[in-house]
Parts: C-alpha cells; structure tokens; sequence
C-alpha cells in the first residue's frame, strides 16, 4: 500500500525553534531547516504532511515552509509530553493508514546514489506493508543519545532486520546483554535514525498507553513513551527495522545545524568548490 | 576622540532577510547574523547603533538583535537608493561626531590575537583622527565585487595607507592604470572590507550629493553611492585606508553563510574537534 503521509513533531520544549533556523542547502541556497525536512518527506512521495508544533508556532512555521506551506496541517501538543504523545495529536489526520513519523530536530543527507533517506525507508515499508524503523549502526559511547534495537537479520534482504527488542538509551553494560545483532562491528548498535514508517496498530497501542496513564496525574503529567508502545509493537505484529544509507544530524547539538550544513554541500554538486574553500580557511596562519 | 556610534545599512534591495538567518557561532552556538555584526560593532567599544532598514523589518531586526536589542535606533529607508543614501537616513543620530559604519550582509572573523576586524579599524581612526576605510589586499580576478582604492603607503605605519583614489567596481585594466599600490604582490588591489570610520564631512558630502540629485528624476530615483563622497572627501581632508588583519565573508552570495561559518569555528576554541568532524565527512565514501 503506498503510503501518502507524514506526522513531523516539533513541539519538543527548547527545540520549537529548531526547524526555523536557516540552513545552507547542498546547492547553496540559504533555506530554512523545515523546508529541508519537508522536502525529505516529499522526497519520498508523500503528499500530506501533519506538523505538531507547540502552541503558538503555527504561523512562524508556515511561513518557514515554502512552497510545502500548501501540504501542511498543523496540530498543537498543549505541553510537551513525549513523542507518542506528540503523534497521537495526529490520529485523526493519519486516518487509518500507514504513516511516515520524522522528528522535527534532525536533518539527513542521504549517501545513495538516487534515494533520499525518507525514500528509502518508505520503499521498504511499501514492499513489506508493516512498521519499519530507519536505523543506523552507531558505536556504543554515543547508545545516550538513542533508541537502540535487537533484532535478527531477515534473510535474502540487505540491511533489514527483525526487531527483538527495544531499549531507550541503554548503557553499552545493557546493550551488549540484549541488543547483540548478528553480523554488526564489535561495540556498535543498531539505534533509531529519526524516522520511522508506523502502522495504524502503532497509534492504537498509544491511545492504549495514555489510557494507562494515572487518573490522578496532577502537577507532573507523564510521558507518553514512542519506544514503549514500539516495544509492544513487537508482540502485536510484524515490525521491521531497516539500515539507512546516509547520515542524520542533530541540529539541536552544539555545532549540529553547522556539521549538517557541511555534510549537505560536500555532499552536493559543488563538494570542489566547498573543498577549495576549506582548504583556503586552513591553509590562513592560525 | 573616541568613536561611540555606529550605523548599520540593512536596507539593500534583497538583502533585508540576510541579518536575520541563523548562524552557528564560533562557539557552536546558534545565533542570528545580526547579532554577530553587533557583536562585532560593539566589541569595538560603540555605545549606540543606528540600523537602517526596509519599511517594516524594524520589529524583526528588533527581534533577532538579542542582548544588544537595547542599543538600537532604527532607521527606515524608504526605497532603495544605495548607501550613500541609507546612511544620509542616520544623519541626525550621528550629529557631529565620527561613526563607524558597516553593511549589513558580512560577516568578520578577526586574524588578531585580541581586537576584532571593527576594533582594529576604530583604534586607527581614534589615533589618526580622521576617515579611514577598512581594507584587504584582494586579486584583481575579484575586483568586480568592490571599491578598489590607490593610495600611497604612510611614512613609519605598517598596512595604513593615504587614499589617492577609488573606483567602484573596476576592471583589471583600470585598476592596473590608476590603483596600483606600492609594496603588494602583484594583481593584488585594496579592496573595501565593508567596514569604514567616517566623519561628519562624509555626511555633508552625502548632502550635497543629495541635492545635486536631478530634481525631476521620476520614475527611476538615481542612487547615491558612498565612493562617490568618499572619492570628493580625498580633496577635503585627511583619509586614510587600513588593512584590516581579518577576513569578511558576504552572507548574501551562493554557499557564503556556509563559509563564513566555518570559518567562524576554525577560528574558534572548538578548532580541533571541527576538523575532526570535517575528517569524518570527508572520508565517507562518496
């Protein structure tokens, strides 16, 4: 089944006005982050986009959307609760079809020769018509920062993987007990790229969540979990996990948004000249 | 005397957004391009900033200036009419005294141990007391991007020059007949570094300019260009030319918000772990 949409969250606390930054694009052209992050989604032939965004940002982000303005709805989370809780503001808009989840702080530069990162991962969701999770192999000093899956590989499939189990950033002592994977490096980890392809039952197993949550929660409300419900995804049905080719940057990070900006135009059609340019900053007595 | 104003011109046609775009400092902080040119302005020990704008950025700029947001004056203008003209709009804010003035879509990374592109600038004007413009020995493949200045080396003064002419934008040969300057390599010209100290004659030559303006131009105002004032202020009185120990990157060409954030961080404490970072892009297989 094609899958025709998208759920960005960006309502995180401190991170609102993360995709309004401005980005030098692997072309060159100064745009703002969530135009790059839309056009990965479109990239990946999605035709609806729904963006969660903190109170009050609608139309900042709508003005930093471009020429995707036209695709979007926005959805506000009232207080930031989570990612599944982020997502779940977007159920009625995901209908009862499979959808693409990006989150809103991460850019990514694909290093396939034709495909996008979001279009990867699409095209193996299409062909297996179940939940995929984009993950990439990462050493186990940086496990803090992720999501980080077991799982077997699937056979006659590259990069494809059945996930086992889910922890949220898990110490290297956790993840070498459960999150051993066949076939990777030594001290590196399959953990979560930013974006995933979830099914209905993903937003079912949410609304299950919430509904869990005490009644009486008063001052502190609690998280809603994304990785709970994926953990409880791998009961329910088949759940796949998928090594992207290309990389994803952090914008949030001390020098992220630069490092991102690096990556994307020596990964464009003027890496030379970028490199020309380095090389002259370098070469300056320091 | 000290110099305690600076103007800004922000106004230029296709340029009003330039200040506001994101720019990862040379700390790995995100900060606006604005901010960083006040930096810039106010490590120089300017007090009070004049900000010429387009019609209706003043609460944007307003906005993006930070801490520095309390020192500012704005200034519209209400087309676009070259700087001569923008500055002309801050007449009244910098009264009798020297200013310093820079435009609003570079940014400056300093080559001196301890004093900025702007501090270095104004420490020569308070000495000298008089205009002097900031300036870098620039190969004549890129004069057509800037006023290019003749001049005669200062007696006893290292990189200080005394202007004998300027010419907006000329070509190789023209500059080869009126601009050569002795002691630099050869196809090397002084180029402007969108920095100058001016005193109050610049404002009363911009006046005259003014009013020798056709009084029925009508549809097409004519502009009025600073090198022109600057180029009758040499008659006047004393105007010199520093080279700035720096460098000045223009945010507003293809790739330029880029190269003058890495230049930003290879300048900074975080040098070491930029390269590291670049080395690790570098060596993906592309």
């Amino acid at each position: 089944m094609t899958i025709s949409k998208a759920v960005i969250t960006a309502a995180g606390k401190d991170q609102a006005h993360l995709p309004l930054q401005t980005v030098v694009d692997q072309s060159g052209r100064a745009r703002s982050a969530l135009e790059l992050i839309l056009a990965e989604v479109v990239s990946a032939g999605i035709k609806e986009i729904a963006i969660v965004v903190a109170p009050g940002e609608q139309d900042r982000y709508h003005a930093a959307a471009g020429n995707f303005a036209s695709r979007l709805t926005f959805f506000p989370q009232p207080e930031p609760r989570g990612y599944g809780d982020a997502i779940l503001r977007a159920r009625s808009f995901v209908g009862g079809e499979k959808f693409l989840h990006l989150v809103g702080d991460h850019l990514y530069v694909s290093d396939h020769s034709q495909w996008s990162c979001a279009a990867q991962l699409v095209a193996v969701a299409e062909r297996e018509d179940c939940s995929v999770s984009a993950i990439q192999p990462t050493h186990e000093s940086k496990l803090r920062f992720f999501g980080t899956i077991g799982g077997s590989p699937v056979a006659h499939a590259e990069k494809l993987f059945e996930v086992t189990a889910i922890l949220e950033k898990p110490t290297p002592t956790q993840a070498e007990q459960a999150l051993i994977v066949a076939g990777q490096r030594s001290g590196y980890y399959l953990c979560f790229f930013g974006m995933h392809v979830l099914t209905p039952t993903v937003m079912d197993l949410l609304v299950e969540a919430k509904a869990a949550l005490p009644a009486n929660a008063t001052d502190k409300p609690s998280n809603i979990n994304l990785s709970d419900s994926l953990r409880k995804l791998i009961q329910r049905e088949k759940y796949l996990a998928f090594q992207i080719q290309g990389q994803r940057f952090n914008i949030g990070e001390t020098y992220g948004l630069l490092i991102a900006q690096m990556a994307l135009a020596l990964s464009g059609p003027d890496r030379d000249r970028i490199l020309v340019e380095l090389i002259e900053l370098l070469a300056r007595p320091k």
